[in-house]
């Protein structure tokens, strides 16, 4: 059992860490840090933390588990002021979208000071945020990507799978770069090609919108993400969006070609190689 | 009321307006025309039809209203032999998802043997298709947008309109190639980007597909549709969809280079103005 716990960062998933972890008395103290004392406010009202700060170094300063719950570039500043305040033994973590630079920091500063990190993506996110949204199941069943390397200690990998698992999550290992080559294909890259999508159909035919049934909604849905939060995760992981989106505008001509060309067999096969694809999704 | 309501094609579209009619009581007899006997058995054995035939003519015949609710290209090529069978007096329209080349084909036909067309698209498919996933409320609340031009009969599109609002459908009118432009931006569009980002990220990094989340589900559920209809509708709208990529290509650009440039103020910029949009949705 944890004694405390500081969650930096009481948003969406941040809150949602909180609730979850007072569900299942993963913590005997839940202490949040956040920059707005106002909005930390709620989480104690509903008893999801105990204390609450705004002052980075006081929350961190008597944890044995920090859970960093910031946008991904916000992590990487706050890495350094963390390292400093948290105390020997400290197991830390995050829930930043892109791994390879917070790893890589965190690696740096770990040469200068071992503590216990390894980096965590929940795939559990919402195209809301903020502690309103928090739901103390939102991990349940979710997966949970944890980022350890060659230089991680295996205690820190086995106290970071626990507390995800203890939440409900099913818990994968890959290296950071794989990570962030994965996530660039399964969210990245849907998420810049889905405001794009919304972006040409709100400029080129406005007029049409009224229309629009379900499969338009639910194909835009993530396009009401949080923009700072997305704005930061598309510079993280330039590189690698990037390269996926070179592949996306390759499959894109393919079918395009496939059009222009006039060949129904040729679109037909195409597509029917697609449905087969999604359907092999659970 | 209808006497006798041919429906051409018993699928998804054509099954649910016969479960939908019959629920509203709007025809006295319906009659199902289709290609394999064998499927026609089950909708007749579930009391959505009252007779079925594969023989076009005779399902046709003394029919008072036609629904033609095949693929939008076998809609077009049916539309003749449906001409010279249907009786005098009687009302067309059918399902096609894309409207300028059907109905200059029943304008030309019409040229010959005045009856009363008018174009229909109902905007409530579904990433499935066959009798077995006709539902007796698909309408209910859906959009219609009929297609009449200056040659249609006032009485035709009374008789249509009223038909779809029978069954619980807004109607909207719309000339043909605005409809069509319009459906190629908020519909054939969102098929053909995420058909190629399914496509993309299953040829590109298969591997990654174990670790999505809902967001990517949502997103591409729409890339399960039926192939052999939408190689029609990519083919049949072909010029309007044309437009809408161009648009999406721009757009993309847009956010890649943004991403490219670094500027974090430029991306938040952009996927802000994408938000509010995606936000004023119903």
């Amino acid at each position: 059992m944890i004694q405390t716990l500081a969650i930096v960062g009481v948003g969406l998933l941040g809150g949602s860490v909180a609730k979850a972890a007072r569900a299942a008395a993963l913590a005997r103290t839940l202490v949040g840090v956040g920059r707005d004392a106002a909005r930390l406010e709620r989480a104690l009202g509903d008893g999801a933390l105990d204390r609450a700060t705004t002052d980075l170094e006081v929350g961190v300063r008597g944890a044995d588990f920090v859970l960093l719950a910031a946008p991904v570039l916000a992590i990487e500043a706050l890495l350094e002021r963390v390292w400093r305040a948290a105390p020997d033994g400290a197991t830390l973590t995050d829930v930043g979208s892109t791994k390879a630079g917070i790893v890589r920091r965190a690696e740096a500063l770990a040469a200068g000071r071992p503590l216990a990190f390894v980096g965590s993506h929940p795939m559990a996110g919402s195209e809301q945020s903020g502690y309103g949204a928090a739901r103390a199941d939102l991990f349940e069943g979710a997966t949970v990507l944890v980022t350890p390397t060659d230089r991680t200690e295996p205690r820190a990998l086995k106290a970071v799978t626990g507390f995800w698992e203890a939440l409900g999550a099913r818990v994968s290992a890959l290296d950071p770069e794989a990570h962030d080559r994965a996530v660039a294909a399964i969210s990245h890259l849907p998420h810049a090609v889905v405001d794009a999508l919304m972006d040409a159909v709100a400029r080129f035919a406005p007029e049409a919108l009224e229309f629009a049934a379900r499969g338009f909604k639910d194909t835009t849905r993530i396009a009401a993400s949080d923009p700072d939060m997305w704005a930061d995760i598309f510079l993280a992981n330039r590189t690698a969006l990037g390269a996926s989106l070179g592949a996306f505008r390759q499959a894109l001509a393919a079918l395009e070609g496939a059009i222009a060309g006039g060949s129904r067999e040729e679109i037909r096969a195409l597509l029917a190689r697609v449905k087969a694809a999604r359907e092999a999704l659970r």
